[in-house]
């Protein structure tokens, strides 16, 4: 008998489950109805149009409702609006949007994928037209032919999410003056405080105008104005704040949603009716790591689940694992990434973890391109097993993360990561790879090896006049240095015990943690009980501009320290 | 009491088993012997001098005896060959190569770190002052002053390993005329044939002149001769045919040596005497895949074995978990690497083995430098575990590499890495990885639920006249096509099923195996029962010169689809 499929949502998780099904079922009836213009565009790629990185919008559409017809005798309805379930019938009633008309169609299975909708506060001005929201390519080809005007200056991004920053980059790029607007006191959330310094950084280098900490209040004719009462130039507006799962007619249908407000599926991706699956950015997932469930708005996940869903469907076994969060975004001349737990969402989740932060070269020093790499390892204390890391810099910084994406959903440890064996040349890496390195580190931490104290406390012993260590040599210190820091060369300090207190806690730095590491060692060794390795040292702590004061002669070594 | 540890050799292995000495414990007495002028030298970065990317052969050396002891209070000694190990006495017997005179040290560990040497095989004109090996920082220093020389032009490389095809590339960016000779038919034997060609293609493309299959025969005025007799010019010759690790000084001491012709060492590094370590090149490691000794010379592991080494003198237990072999090498405008087993060394090993070989784009289609890049994966049969893999493309191909490095690690398979949850941004990757999708046309070969014929068939198939249909749209197939292949579009075969036999074998290609894929899987659901995807497809097969005369119209494919 053949089966007669519906699809709703033609993009990423729609468009992968059509095609699955038409691979296993030749005879399969499929039929995808498409609110918008377009199936099966690059949702991703959106932002690249307004720098014209992507200088033809149409090029964001990856295939045409006649490709779909020819090569997968897959129907792709567009302008069609799916109103209604009426699940006792096993039919959609549909809204034909060119004629107005409705419809209905029946199914055999229906698969929902109708995504997730940007977030409209109700505000002052909201619905102004100078307004706009990023969810397909209509809306991108509106904002670009709006700002396209000859009086346009100014435009302000609210939300620092990634349609948000990349919003932000492409315009700053298509060299308008951007104001990014954030309610939180950083950007991007899977990345720690420490190093969204980093991505702040790379923003306001390269002109984008920063307002954390801060939200968006009423928009008015030439301008923006925030909770704080702060008043932003902008012609127009971009809002990015977030985005809604699109559960209305799933709920309408009543169809279980979950604690997230997501659709809630089980593990094959089957609502709560055991004929209509639910897959992409509408649906709650497992998060494996933090063991409940949560949303996330990916495309690789969704395709994963469009797989599994249409699998499922011919009987198909699948595996469902959760998920753990996997991303990366190229900003400006860097490039970011990040996977698992970040340090604030273990601490949120109550479990008990430690973490490595380590600024290695991203290949052999001597190398053209070489340029440092931050590298956060989250792990699990005591276990040791791998829990999250993040990593920016210039070079590929995205294939450490997946390494270490790899290990987490491997159950691996920081045992297990030491030993990794990894390709290298001195062009594309170095010998020991920063994962093997950052284990190392971990596995010493674990252990109690030694101590260290993390870039966050380091305003505490400054002001509280703790006894600080600047290991470098001394050029390096007078290039600027903390105040009240030490000099004692690591080439020095076995001459110059005695400056040493063994009665005191002695925290040391130099410039990347590898000097002040040895000498911690050595120190131990020698007796020394209370002696601290501060992680970060001077590259990290000279991230953040509020410890601007705890610093003197700063200018050189930022600059050094420069991506650019 | 205090320790003493006594290590012989410099690089690598040396300097890190030393320095982590060192951190374990201040007190002991640690002292290095050098046969060279230089201490940890970046072997791996010798050939890149001889271009100028590395303009300043000092930049070579990356610490001197001086940084040593001063922050490591090591004792560096260069110029220092030592002689004998008198095992009794618990000591060394050392040469200063610069007095000429011997003394004796005494140890309490002793660590062999001595390397590998270059092979020089006995045969007319080998000790000629224009032929040259690459070891070290004098050697290249040596070669860079020779072919300075004004009258300089043609250079002849000797081997086509890591180092004969850096030192080729390095000099062809020098803009010398450079021939590489290799015994074997293809260079770099990390990666199976149909890969190598990809990397013969890149280096014929930027001007190396490669004679295969052959052999040095003998070295003359201005020329050598090949074992074929085919007589290259060369005023210079580079040979870098192989290693040999060095031996001598722990055989002569009556220390094992392994089956391999290196030193044999136990799970802690340990030789046959309980107070002499080997570590790096010099020893046989343990191939965890093969199950038997290998020989590896990487500078990952070797670091990975000095600090075990250490670390086992100081009662710290360390794991043992053998060697993979995982390495990477820039070559002109691409980068390879590989892992693991390649698909001739499990055949050789009589491991029950099956492969995936994709050409996906390294990043999303329409974003700025997007290119193919060639992936092979090698699974066991029929357990899905994952062997191997190998990786070519202008992209960040290491990245996926280290995936696979950390699943073969972790004892991964097919159904683990296709639920693998990578990092993704449009500039820097897909949503689906090709490591994703290797794993589940993998999967579908494990499972039988499509078959494939690989590359290196199709000549069988054309010359025997198969029916072979070419599933791209008319105007590719225009461009250039195999003769006797019958042009079926995917777009069109739904209404052209009378044109396919089912009663004979079909096989079917398009241009990267994508569409053939789905008419594969249709064919199969319409009751044809033997239907075969062409691995590799249109672009796998056109890398190969001796395809040539199966295809008509090829040159517009071939350009097409150069890496430049």
């Amino acid at each position: 008998m053949t089966k007669k499929v519906l699809v709703v949502g033609g993009v990423a998780g729609g468009a992968s489950v059509a095609a699955r099904v038409r691979r296993l079922d030749e005879s399969a009836e499929v039929i995808m109805f498409e609110k918008g213009p377009h199936v099966s565009f690059s949702n991703c790629s959106l932002p690249y149009h307004l720098s014209g990185i992507v200088e033809e919008s149409e090029k964001l559409v990856l295939m045409s409702p006649e490709i779909f017809k020819d090569r997968y005798n897959i129907e792709a309805r567009v302008h069609q609006e799916v109103m209604q379930i009426n699940r006792e019938k096993k039919t959609i009633t549909v809204k034909d949007l060119m004629t107005n008309e409705t419809y209905e169609e029946s199914y055999d299975k229906l698969v929902l994928s109708p995504g997730a909708s940007p977030i409209r506060p109700n505000l002052e001005g909201i619905n102004n037209s100078n307004v706009f929201t990023v969810r397909n390519v209509v809306d991108i080809e509106n904002i670009q032919s709006y700002i396209m005007q000859k009086d346009m200056k100014d435009i302000a991004v609210i939300g620092g999410g990634f349609i948000g920053v990349e919003v932000a980059e492409n315009l700053k790029l298509a060299d308008y003056n951007v104001t990014l607007v954030e309610f939180a006191n950083q950007v991007m959330a899977p990345f720690d405080y420490d190093m969204a310094q980093i991505l702040h950084k790379e923003m306001t280098d390269h002109g984008v105008e920063l307002v954390l900490d801060d939200g968006l209040a009423k928009i008015a004719d030439g301008f923006v104005t925030t909770n704080s009462g702060k008043n932003i130039d902008a012609q127009a507006v971009i809002l990015a704040i977030g985005v809604r799962p699109e559960t209305s007619l799933a709920s309408d249908a009543g169809l279980e949603i979950g604690e997230t407000g997501a659709i809630k599926v089980d593990h094959h991706y089957l609502t709560s009716d055991k004929d209509i699956y639910a897959v992409g950015d509408a649906i709650e997932v497992y998060h494996r790591l933090l063991r409940k469930p949560t949303r996330l708005a990916l495309a690789g996940p969704a395709q994963k689940q469009a797989r599994a869903a249409a699998d499922h469907m011919y009987g198909i076994p699948n595996k469902n694992i959760g998920v753990i969060g996997s991303s990366s975004i190229h900003l400006f001349d860097v490039n970011a990434a990040s996977t698992g737990l970040n340090a604030r969402t273990a601490q949120q989740a109550g479990i008990n973890h430690d973490y490595v932060y380590l600024m290695p070269g991203d290949k052999v020093g001597l190398m053209p391109n070489s340029n440092p790499m931050h590298f956060k390892l989250i792990f699990e204390y005591p276990t040791g097993r791998i829990l999250g890391a993040q990593a920016i810099g210039k070079g590929n910084v995205d294939k450490r993360i997946d390494v270490i994406a790899t290990m987490i959903t491997m159950n691996g440890t920081l045992e297990d990561l030491k030993d990794l064996e990894l390709s290298y040349s001195p062009m594309l890496g170095t010998a020991k790879d920063v994962v093997n390195h950052a284990a190392l580190v971990g596995r010493n931490l674990l252990q109690g090896r030694y101590k260290e104290v993390k870039v966050s406390q380091v305003r505490e012993l400054v002001e509280s006049n703790a006894f600080i260590i600047d290991a470098r040599e001394e050029n390096e210190y007078h290039a600027g240095h903390f105040i009240h820091a030490v000099n004692i060369p690591l080439s020095q300090f076995r001459q110059r015990l005695d400056e040493i207190p063994k009665d005191q806690a002695v925290y040391i730095h130099c410039r990347s943690g590898q000097r002040s590491y040895n000498m911690v060692m050595a120190l131990q060794n020698l007796g020394y009980e209370n002696v601290y390795n501060i992680s970060g040292s001077y590259l990290g702590v000279n991230l953040y501009e509020y410890f601007n004061d705890l610093v003197t002669g700063r200018d050189k070594i930022v600059t050094e320290y420069n991506f650019k």
